[in-house]
């Protein structure tokens, strides 16, 4: 099978660490052990350097929704092409943390940024380049922000308004129910529940693969 | 006179810092005191981390082209936004030290981007904002690069080759002559000539406005 790009997508708190455990583990019983994680934003030093910035603002300055937006664009490009694509390209398998959904959902979706600017620099910047797989976990704005509060303090984004999050789910159902490539993951029940139901949807996907 | 976006462009070296004097000594002599100046990439706290970004880069990672663009944007909505709109809404002239020219020149003629690429990005950015009036500087790369490098080390963009300059100066000659609000002052000339030219250009353009 050749290597392949499987995203994990979710908001906050909808437990996308502990799912990425669970892929790895079924990716290793599939005897897949080459496997290069990445996160987003960040995952090269300039979009580290990019997501802190994202994450946590800048003193005495509002940023715009456009600079957000093209920092994490600037971010993608680096990882994209200096890290996701080589490891690909030496049939490594890549399991990210996030990636373009993220964009589509938070900022086309919660903030409301204008759809034409958004597809245009999906396809500026990303072209054809696609995840294989992504595993949207699903899970209602205030289940997840009560799970991500108790993990701590809440970055710039976290911070948003209950309806940014109601509306960057929303938008997230929406783009998983017109793309056959992106699973959702009922992450509202209990734990061993979501991780049997991703094992399975990971599994008949690897056997449609061969 | 309603207040005015005026810029200064051209290679290093082609000497804007003293145009931008000879341009401040000359709205003063117009009775225009209340002047913003801006620099970019740059001009907001995190529009200049941006350009340290930009101008250094980073330790062991390559700056991918779109990347680049991507972060000079995020730059220049930061500044028109949060800056440059601001100071011209409450009747002060604005002088900036470079403005989307550049990009067009460096990344679009130098670096070769797509141009479908880069009008698509300057649209969504920018809109129909643009300068009144741009005040190109042109020095063949020769000169403009013996001059800058005779000021100190030279950053990651200036250590570029010479046919990038000669590509960059080629594209900022070509959309100076294709849009009148871009003036072109001959700057090989010496510093008396070069000055006298860029006060006459402007005095004859402040004479228009009125």
């Amino acid at each position: 099978m050749n290597s392949k790009f499987i995203v994990i997508e979710g908001l906050e708190g909808a437990g996308k660490t502990t799912a990425r455990d669970a892929v790895v583990a079924e990716l290793r019983r599939h005897g897949i052990n080459d496997i290069v994680f990445t996160r987003e934003p960040g995952g090269t030093p300039l979009a580290e350097k990019l997501r802190d910035l994202i994450k946590q603002g800048i003193e005495g300055e509002q940023v715009t929704d456009k600079a957000e937006l093209l920092m994490l664009y600037a971010a993608r490009v680096q990882l994209v092409e200096n890290v996701i694509k080589p490891a690909l390209a030496r049939g490594a398998w890549v399991v990210g943390d996030r990636h373009d959904l993220s964009s589509q959902a938070y900022q086309g979706g919660g903030r409301g940024m204008d759809s034409q600017l958004m597809s245009s620099l999906k396809q500026a910047v990303l072209g054809d380049f696609t995840p294989d797989l992504t595993l949207y976990l699903d899970v209602t704005p205030e289940i997840g922000l009560q799970r991500a509060r108790a993990r701590g303090a809440l970055d710039r984004i976290e911070q948003e308004s209950l309806n940014f999050f109601i509306r960057t789910r929303d938008r997230y159902l929406a783009l998983a129910a017109a793309d056959a490539r992106i699973k959702t993951i009922d992450a509202t029940r209990d734990l061993p529940q979501v991780t049997q139901h991703l094992e399975q949807t990971l599994q008949q996907w690897l056997q449609e693969q061969q």
